[in-house]
């Protein structure tokens, strides 16, 4: 049933803005927020199980076809105001539909990790940004899964989700609360563990030789890689750089990385 | 001489603020505007000419060894308080330090085009992280050039120049009215001229074979490349990627395209 929300104060608007605001709100809700034709049509695709799903008068009828699917698919359909779906909105000019998510299964993905697969992991990447970006490269690039220290920025940030082009509702992620131990299942396992560290004594990326299944681990922003991660891998690799240069910037680094994985292995 | 201006209706501060809204007043100004320890310090280091130094009474302490640089290099040099910096920065904590510079010379930088260098060529790219984060790579992997036509967004603004971590000042750039006419040149040089095309049909990347310089063009962020660029290149070159992802955010395309260029031809 369609539903008519009018007040600014309807618990349901109050919840939903919750969403855009805080990880520990979207923790909370085990939901989080999306909007934009593209990525709610990528939602639904999915088999995401859409909770709300706002339209306003305008949006419904522009965008019918979506409108009628998440009738079929949303647990509850709301019309709404201009004014109450800013609210819900963290882009200038809206474009009129807005749906809040349950949380993704982001915790078991890799018990069986694929003895060939490319892995990338990603250890304190702060900047949702960037997050969005590596995600969206590692699906364009074929990687296999993409794996997460837990204090990596929220992955389900609106940023990320935007960044990302919807590769979050495809991408295989795995949350990691303890990636010092993935790494040492990963090494047990006879995979290659590989830390990224701008270190021109560490072997070059363009010299490696790759078989098998590999991950490959990347650092935050500012700080890099842990020590206790780079101690964890059994090699070390670098981007070789122009010797004034400052650094890549860190999903640039990451593309880099994983285009060399996929392509020593697609031969 | 160190002047202090009080005033926010100085007429110096009320130039320089202009500086960081708009490329037309950074045209009528010949001047763009920088702030942070680490920009300024990229900008007197690259020897770039320092029209106005803004500093607050804290940042020319805690800095005061850039604050001496700046005395000797800067036109003019100004103390001025907390509110009227910030009224010259687009951050959320200043630094406490601005610079006006003037605009570098990027019109005439490749007269002489050096028949072994790879070059990239910009057509379009109207995203400043984009243009920013490409300036930044292509320092980083040794890219000989950037070349941009006149319809990419602005390189002075503040955006690009954070993002290309003060690449701006040192990677060698050309702003190009007539791209197409550009390329022709290129190719009567006997250069290799490559169009970076999201077509499965073009050549691989991976395939591609390089010898000499070569030039890769790649495109708007939603439309790519113009026909007209795409005809008057001599080659079509493509990333290959995952059937069903989504394509690659530019700056990403752009970094895979040089990484590959720099790697065939270093070797």
């Amino acid at each position: 049933m369609i539903q008519k929300i009018t007040s600014r104060d309807n618990e349901k608007i109050k919840q939903s803005v919750k969403l855009l605001k805080s990880a520990k709100d979207r923790r909370e809700q085990n939901a989080f927020i999306i909007e934009g034709a593209r990525l709610c049509d990528e939602a639904l695709k999915s088999g995401a199980q859409i909770e709300d799903a706002f339209f306003t008068e305008t949006a419904s009828e522009k965008f019918s076809e979506l409108f009628n699917k998440a009738e079929c698919s949303a647990e509850n359909i709301h019309i709404v105001s201009d004014q109450i779906l800013a609210l819900l909105s963290d882009t200038k000019t809206p474009q009129g539909m807005v749906f809040t998510v349950t949380m993704l299964d982001k915790k078991n993905q890799f018990d069986t990790i694929n003895r060939i697969g490319n892995y990338i992991a990603l250890e304190n990447i702060s900047d949702p940004n960037n997050l969005g970006t590596i995600l969206r490269t590692a699906e364009a690039l074929g990687i296999d899964g993409v794996i997460l220290s837990e204090d990596c920025c929220d992955i389900y940030s609106p940023k990320v989700v935007r960044g990302s082009m919807g590769a979050v509702f495809r991408v295989k992620v795995q949350i990691e609360s303890d990636m010092i131990a993935w790494i040492n299942k990963c090494n047990s396992n006879g995979m290659t563990t590989l830390a990224s560290v701008p270190d021109c004594t560490a072997e070059k990326i363009t010299d490696l030789q790759l078989k098998g299944a590999a991950v490959m681990l990347v650092g935050n922003e500012a700080n890099g890689l842990t020590q206790e991660a780079i101690q964890a891998c059994n090699s070390l690799v670098t981007i070789p750089m122009n010797g004034d240069a400052e650094s890549l910037n860190a999903s640039v680094a990451a593309s880099i990385l994983m285009w060399e994985m996929v392509r020593k292995t697609s031969k």
